[in-house]
């Protein structure tokens, strides 16, 4: 479907929250992987995707960078940025036993100490979480805002995470984005001394500022690895060419600007 | 104890079976978490502990890396790569479930899908799907050679996984060592243009090898990061100089050899 948007689910999920942000009048599909999402680009079932690919604790989402790296033709066209708010949610007063998916109950640990619950029981999802506090009335779930709306939670208190803690998604498709506050490569290095200093000096040589790199295995080679790097600024053929030079491979990925709720859509 | 190795359990996990190899007359104590067999040291329950660190297709094993870069004086001392060799193993001849870690099912996809067992069911280690199986008469594990004997199963088939697949695993203590084919440093940079370029180009200089580089955020501070390499070489002062010029921070993690099955201990 050309109008359609799919995302990393289940319905409630932080990617559902971030993807509504940026829906318009797009039908929204979800998925049960990042590499489901992925593929539904591919075999257009939907025209754009959108997945997470960093976390401000966590780090990068590998399965993310390795659909980048595997699969040709696929360009980030806009970067959403929120931040992971968790609420306690129930549908009664009382009740004595929570759940969530166990990453939030890490995420919440100071504040459930506060709390002494009975039971902290952890479950596949934060969604799902909510899902079954809705049916179970002894149970609260520590979940999205959007989840405990979904599920018509009342919500006892907000922002329960310990950590501040943000979750940038990035909205993919076929088409290929060249301008924008910042952009993503993706390459390869010979393995030789030097190789990954003289790449870096590419970017240096034409003042260009590296946001981040990440390194991930070749998973055909043991101890061989791509990288993953976001700079400042548009597609630069400049720098594509004299990368080419010190790379075994190298792919744009797209130029893209953040999404602020402030923005119209591009 | 000072005569005691504390390592990734359960008992027959793969971290257990990479302790056994350098164990001499140790006492081998499981724990359930990374940071548990860390702590551990750190508070002088075992002299020293075994964690995975990478795997090949993977990649980094994350708690171990932030471990080594949020808690001083613990070192590198050795280096022990294990194939991930899984197998199929079973109390009876006749069986028609098959319980395993999700991880090793998506390694075998291949074996699975050949073999069309009625139900693959998930488990959460590849160790709890031997003992489930050494109880089941109609179940079979796919676990590691290890855990099948322990739990006495019969194996039917070895190396059923698709992928060369090898983990790398660190013994860790309090005692610094300085030589060994390999070091490990962990440093963080300036924010400004062009620090990582400077930094690789102290390592440049020296004509020292980078075998990797990691890099993880700072929870503190979200979008910065730290910094995780492996060179070829003992401790060198002359580079860890040259690198407190160019970098916020920068600790030395040991020199450390790799082990292999001919070695002598150290």
């Amino acid at each position: 479907m050309s109008n359609s948007i799919c995302f990393l689910g289940p319905i409630g999920s932080f990617s559902h929250q971030a993807v509504t942000m940026v829906a318009e009048e797009k039908v929204l599909i979800p998925k049960g992987t990042i590499t489901g999402v992925i593929n539904s680009i591919s075999e257009e079932e939907c025209s754009e995707g959108l997945v997470p690919i960093e976390n401000s604790l966590e780090g990068p989402v590998n399965e993310t960078l390795d659909n980048l790296f595997y699969k040709e033709n696929l360009f980030i066209n806009l970067e959403i940025e929120i931040p992971i708010n968790l609420v306690l949610a129930s549908k009664n007063d009382k009740f004595n036993i929570v759940y969530s998916h166990p990453h939030a109950i890490q995420e919440c640990r100071d504040y459930i100490r506060r709390k002494s619950f009975d039971k902290v029981i952890p479950v596949e999802s934060t969604s799902r979480a909510a899902e079954l506090a809705s049916t179970d009335p002894n149970a609260a779930a520590i979940c999205s805002e959007m989840a405990a709306r979904i599920y018509n939670l009342r919500i006892f208190d907000q922002n329960i995470e310990d950590n501040v803690n943000i979750t940038r998604f990035f909205l993919i498709s076929k088409k290929e984005t060249r301008e924008g506050t910042k952009s993503s490569l993706i390459f390869t290095i010979p393995h030789e001394s030097g190789s990954l200093y003289h790449v870096l000096g590419k970017f240096y040589e034409e003042k260009i500022n590296l946001n981040m790199i990440y390194s991930r295995p070749l998973k055909s080679i043991p101890w061989r690895y791509y990288f993953y790097v976001e700079y400042e600024g548009n597609k630069n053929e400049r720098l594509l060419n004299k990368l080419s030079e010190v790379t075994t491979s190298v792919s744009f990925k797209g130029s893209y600007s953040k999404f602020s709720n402030n923005d119209s859509r591009f």
